[in-house]
């Protein structure tokens, strides 16, 4: 883990950058997604919306949407429209030659939302569990 | 539209309730995200998750992930990460016998973005067509 660069994620997001090609960084983020109980239930691939909407070139670049369920329904049951703020964003994208992995911080969205301390709890444990995948992502890069 | 009751919509989102049954709202809506250059990308059936995923009922309820692909490639440009954010939610879900319908406040999003000048023309852009989106579903609830 020395030799990886950690990049400047921007202050609404935290993350990582993997020493995996693409595809495999998509997968293994996935994966640890899961174990922490947060399904990936939308997946946009930007590289080729951008390729067929307006012919430009991007790098391999997608959103997932991860839900833990049991949080987003205690979420929604604290705030009913908080499905405007729903799923938890992912993204990962090619990143000189290595796989930027970044997450949006619930506490960050939670700024938008103002809310409840059942809203700030449910975020809290979010940003929990989504710190443990990234930490979790980076112990996996050895290579 | 004397009669239909404007719901309290969060501080992140603006939206209008329709005298419409649910998924005659939903393609309503998606076709007036339509005619603002909106792509509906993605489809998440609240209702259809939270009884597979958790066996409780829910109403219907669904969030759709609506993006203008010019605006998100001048946002991309303008800040790598700003996938974490897009695309733009709508929410639409049934509400005491009508459709309530939410799109999230592209300028409550850039004030979690921060950014620059182009980020939030950019805002500035998708926001004023989304009210009108919202505007144009109003004026259809007329029966």
């Amino acid at each position: 883990m020395n030799d990886t660069p950690i990049p400047k994620t921007q202050h609404y997001g935290f993350g990582t950058v993997l020493d995996l090609p693409f595809t495999e960084a998509v997968t293994r983020t996935t994966e640890a997604l899961k174990a922490e109980g947060f399904g990936v239930l939308t997946t946009i691939d930007v590289q080729q919306t951008m390729r067929d909407k307006l012919d430009v070139e991007f790098e391999p670049y997608v959103i997932l949407g991860a839900c833990n369920p049991q949080l987003a329904y205690r979420g929604l049951a604290a705030e009913h429209e908080l499905g405007l703020l729903l799923p938890c964003n992912v993204i990962v994208h090619e990143h000189e030659g290595k796989s930027a992995v970044s997450v949006v911080d619930p506490a960050q969205m939670l700024a938008v939302a103002g809310g409840s301390e059942e809203l700030r709890a449910v975020a809290d444990e979010a940003g929990a569990r989504l710190r443990r995948v990234v930490n979790a992502l980076g112990s996996d890069t050895g290579s």
